[in-house]
């Protein structure tokens, strides 16, 4: 019978596997429309400004700042409106002092004028009072009356205030969202550089397992891993390859990782998680190429009959069978595995500030991971354990997320502030 | 000139909305395996128990738990190991008082056990001790010291203890995740009803807009606002359409529009936000049916020149032109809409607390959304106010999320607590 394991803290088992995967990202061009959620390979620079041209804020008159100083209600002073300014066009006058010109929120201020009042410090005064005759044909001129003066720029965007040329919108790593597609659209960029998703193979091992669409025997099981590892693979952005299910026998068991293996940037194993299965699994792995097993054993709970490796370059990990245990070492070391392959930023992780509902006890030398559903009572927000144990699915479909006790706590009394990580 | 908005606050605007708004669900069939993100339309109830039989829950020993009563280290009880617990099969044996066989984690007990004995509380102690016969073909039988005593159940998981016949498993209107997938698999349904995602069109209008692969001329700008909405409606769990950009005159933009309408289930137009073009957008959508503009001007920064209709059952918004003010209103009315077309529980909002690193100023009359970014200082984490008018889509590429300033506050100073409402 095989020694049991020697367990590495999860830090410890990190660092290891750091210490011999170089993650390469393969960039590849990708329609900024269809980018969302694509990891930039390259950064994104700004080809030219934005805006292009002084642009109004509001709907008002383009005016010369200068002829509004010292307006008040009481003594407004007057100008004639002689022209509109088009939308989406230069306008073909230029405006002289005492001058105005009716704009469009968005639209371009005239030549002339330096800065825009809005419609509601206005008011038509009748005809054109100042005598300055239409600059636009077909414009019957008009006068208002400005009740506050505006300054110099006011109501206007200028020239490169939104961006300006050559500056870097969006850094490499950076995951697209609905925004930054508008970002990189207005600067007229409308492809990018973006990270291939790695392709992630993920085989499900066991004697016992079989397909979901088949009824189980006495001591079978449907195989559940394949399918919520593919989800997960899929919210890391890689994309899943999913394989026939491998029995608990060496040789078929290498010949399967081995075709996984070679078919995709990084290889998950899920396995029956007792110690003689956890050989098979460790075997099939070092088959696989150098160096090999790395890790074997991480003091995680749950999670501990875990394997971490590298062979020949790619990442592989021998993941325990339990559904909960699974999806918690999927999502500890995996995930950033599989953002590390897309040269992504850490993305932020979501958590919410919760009152644990329920003691959690300590789990001596293990790092705990306990699931938790949330509630709001009397408007605050509780995270209620969901015990169970790490062969039940429906542990983890019963909760939203995740409070983690650390290595050496004494357990977590009841009404204490927490954090959840929440699901991604 | 048309008259100025008569605004209504955000919660009136809704409910008068809702008010004429009659949400219907279509449900369709989907396979389980590619229902990620897609909504429930229908409960899921598990047609049988989970697990189907006594599952081991350790690598260990299947006993009679009263033969380890009282056992301690100093006075172990002995029992005789006569075969081995076959994985994904019902034993061929029953095993007898003072007998134990072989099990490894997830097999099932064999007839006969009540209990599971931990390998590591055990230790080999050589021939069967007690004289009892092998009960399997080649199993040569040993005996075992256990130093520990087990209660009946215990290292098992019972039939039903996961989930048990007839027991809801999920809810209509629940967004499926990667955990949901395995647990509705794990009891066999292979595919689900889903809430067919709604159509949902969106039309760019203005003279000064051209499409985003193309170079504006002097005044024009590219269109960046259907494919920001494209990838929220995504986000949302919708189906995005876009259209040509709409002229600003009436008759074109009622054709344009008409056509958006007939074929999605929800229209979006973002407009120009000048006081004539809302006009132009507002006539547009009260062509399309009954009753047609319910709300027009909502207390909102940015976003107040905004309308909700709902035309012949369909809603349609119309929405201003400028990006964070499109945004900003997209999220508070369209996404929710779409969620109502999904009949989807509504989504968990995430926030996060943060420090406020610089005064928010009141915006009297309205309530103000400001975007923020979030830093990390000393542990802490801070909201910086990326502050930009609502004309500059880097506002919203700058930051990462947003604070809700109510309709009549004082403004917030800097150093409070505030919640961040993140982007999705």
């Amino acid at each position: 019978m095989p020694e049991f394991l020697k367990l590495r803290t999860a830090e410890e088992a990190w660092e290891i596997f750091l210490g011999h995967f170089a993650p390469v990202v393969t960039a590849e061009p990708c329609a900024v429309i269809d980018a969302l959620d694509r990891v930039l390979a390259v950064a994104a620079t700004a080809p030219h400004e934005l805006p292009t041209f002084v642009r109004g804020t509001v709907d008002g008159y383009a005016v010369q700042a200068a002829d509004t100083y010292g307006a008040t209600a009481g003594l407004p002073a007057y100008l004639d409106v002689v022209a509109e300014a088009p939308m989406g066009a230069r306008a073909d006058f230029t405006l002289g002092p005492g001058q105005a010109a009716l704009v469009h929120t968005g639209g371009m201020a005239p030549p002339g004028a330096d800065a825009v009042i809005m419609l509601e410090h206005t008011n038509r005064a009748g005809g054109p009072l100042m005598g300055a005759a239409s600059l636009q044909a077909g414009f019957a001129p008009f006068s208002i009356e400005a009740y506050r003066p505006v300054a110099v720029g006011e109501n206007c965007i200028q020239p490169g205030e939104d961006v300006r040329a050559g500056d870097q919108i969006l850094p490499p790593g950076h995951t697209l969202r609905p925004q930054d597609l508008g970002g990189l659209l207005a600067v007229g960029i409308t492809t990018v550089q973006v990270a291939r998703p790695p392709r992630v193979a993920i085989v499900s091992q066991g004697d016992e397992v079989v397909p979901p669409d088949q009824a189980p025997g006495p001591g079978q099981v449907r195989d559940i891993n394949s399918y919520t590892l593919a989800g997960l693979v899929r919210r890391a952005g890689g994309i899943p390859l999913t394989y026939p299910i491998a029995p608990d026998q060496q040789d078929a068991l290498n010949a399967a990782v081995r075709t996984a293996f070679d078919q995709a940037d990084m290889v998950v194993i899920t396995a029956g998680s007792s110690v003689s299965y956890r050989d098979l699994t460790a075997n099939a792995i070092n088959q696989l190429g150098k160096p090999g097993v790395l890790v074997h054993g991480v003091a995680i709970r749950p999670g501990k009959p875990t394997i971490l490796a590298v062979c020949d370059g790619k990442p592989a990990f021998g993941l325990p069978g339990n559904p909960v245990s699974c999806i918690n070492i999927f999502q500890q070391f995996a995930t950033p595995t599989i953002r590390l392959l897309l040269g992504a930023r850490p993305p932020r992780v979501h958590t919410v500030p919760a009152r644990l509902a329920r003691n959690i006890s300590a789990a001596s030398g293990r790092a705990d991971f306990v699931r938790v559903r949330l509630e709001t009572r009397d408007g605050e927000t509780w995270a209620v354990p969901v015990f169970g144990k790490s062969n039940l699915i429906y542990t983890l479909v019963r909760s939203e997320g995740v409070i983690a006790v650390p290595l050496n706590s004494n357990g977590i009394p009841a009404g204490s502030e927490v954090v959840v990580t929440l699901d991604a």
